[in-house]
């Protein structure tokens, strides 16, 4: 009975004093900011630049080497899929649901992706991202909006794109979705 | 020790009958599965042909009327903005964060939005849904895939389209993120 | 090749102004931080206080009327049950996973539940939360720590609580679990 | 008009076959299920037993090394804490946000923590869960109930037990919440 537990025991609860913590509790944080977001994103950019600028001084093979360090370290592959839909693919692989067929798009000379040439070669200098909405729905966020490409040769193109991010065990933000799009031409 | 305890204590936690609980235990359940999915992007599909369909048999009026319904029902805008880069917008309106300009994209007759014809007025009579990649990640799961649109002519428009889905508190499943992209035509 | 992208579809690219967005974008922010929890805790506190209050000068009914006030603001047994364990039950009603269950705690006065003399009006005058841990984990969080309260004749209680805490689609904190419990004795 | 761009891209669209997917799509599924949790509440019961076991045929070291395991392996110390109230643990170390705090919990023999006397060490021989209520927030999920623990002398410790569950990158269900408390004896 706690009337009995409360005659041995309760002196006690009575001078216990209040335990002090420090004066911030012990903590986990896995949501998504928006910096982790602007962060995440610019890393992608300058990525896609690194990829080409070592295509250009060291070649295809390096280019390729440095593609999958930059797809194992800011992709989700290994959570089994990524939801990507690269920019310029065509039936029947428009979607690079495998780490390959990222991979291909990316850098290209892939004889299962046959019709990659390597968007991440083609000699891009600047990349912008402008998000239009964001999403912070915990430890899951969207970000939608325009990314900007420029060449070497001063040529722009511009996406419509659409990530999905998760921060992974480590606190790494990961994408997880990938939608990218030429901007429909008007009619 | 314990067995101290056990000792003030135990003649009650030994008598002590093991509580009998339902079978079950009360269960709160806010995870999307693979069917709550499909049969939300079914509903989108069936909505677009609905709204064709008022559109043809009693005009635009109507037809608007059923949009914002199924916009307030379907999507997220309540939480504040929806994620949604439709198949044919162009700038600076390629994004329709507000349910104004959702509305206008799918029923068009918005000043504020003078290229919009209204898609969903397109004479819809067929549409299927076919992912290639589902993330179920929680209370949040996205799915990406090929919407394949059928007018009464038969027509045929395929678009890639991602969808990123969230149960809102009474269950129902809603879009806050929706990014179609007409198929890249090669090169 | 993009090049011949651009070539053909590219003069609308080409000159295709980037869009200019405002200089945030569209946002929806369902995350948990560590000011939403403190402040929630704090009402929790304050609720309990309030109860008591009102019991004191107004009688049972009308606290039991604000404690089904609070319970509906601040609990989400409307998401089907809450996983509650308070204080001062036992067998066979230790969990309290319907509103009724809650309500009888914390006023008492249901012939169903015979044991409730109802925690809320034991003339709380003052109550402080001091967390251990927090887990901020995206739109679900947990805080555990001490809750320390004192009625009027300066007696005091202090339990170990967690809380288990989701914002709503509204964005009121909602708590979803909570197990409280004496501190142990010793031995 | 979609009609417009039928004809300027449409001859492409119109002859692209529709893509053939697996008939399932691309899936990742970080979602907890009810039997996820089952299997897990059985698998720390199990670890109890086992580091009892372990104990008493080879002695403390042995068991430390194993309840070492069990710790890495079932709770997410590695996110930075875990917010662990065990059941008879006092002020001013009542809670275990430590991996060293849990360790010295279970086996003892922490000049850390000197009221530590090995809870796991009980000679624990049988353990069941029950649950009262489960909440499944996606890729979070509490369950909160009855742990009914027996010991070789045929002694009985019931707790009410919460638990707070993540599904780690590999898929690998991990504790971050545990509060555990005895019965409430009555008044």
């Amino acid at each position: 009975m706690l009337k009995i537990i409360a005659q041995s025991l309760g002196s006690v609860l009575l001078i216990a004093s209040f335990p002090s913590f420090a004066s911030e509790p012990a903590l986990v944080d896995r949501t998504i900011t928006l910096k982790n977001i602007s962060d995440a994103e610019q890393a992608w950019c300058n990525a896609l630049i690194d990829i080409s600028s070592v295509n250009t001084k060291e070649g295809q093979a390096a280019a390729k080497k440095l593609a999958e360090k930059v797809i194992d370290s800011a992709y989700g592959y290994q959570f089994g899929t990524v939801a990507f839909k690269p920019t310029l693919t065509v039936n029947p692989q428009t979607f690079r649901t495998s780490r390959d067929g990222a991979l291909a798009y990316f850098v290209g000379g892939d004889a299962s992706f046959p019709k990659d040439t390597g968007f991440a070669l083609k000699d891009w200098t600047k990349c912008e991202v402008t998000n239009a909405a964001v999403l912070l729905l915990g430890n899951y966020a969207n970000s939608m909006g325009k990314v900007k490409m420029t060449d070497k040769k001063g040529g722009v193109t511009t996406v419509d794109k659409t990530w999905g991010w998760v921060k992974d065990d480590k606190g790494q933000m990961r994408i997880v979705l990938h939608h990218s799009s030429l901007e429909f031409a008007g009619q």
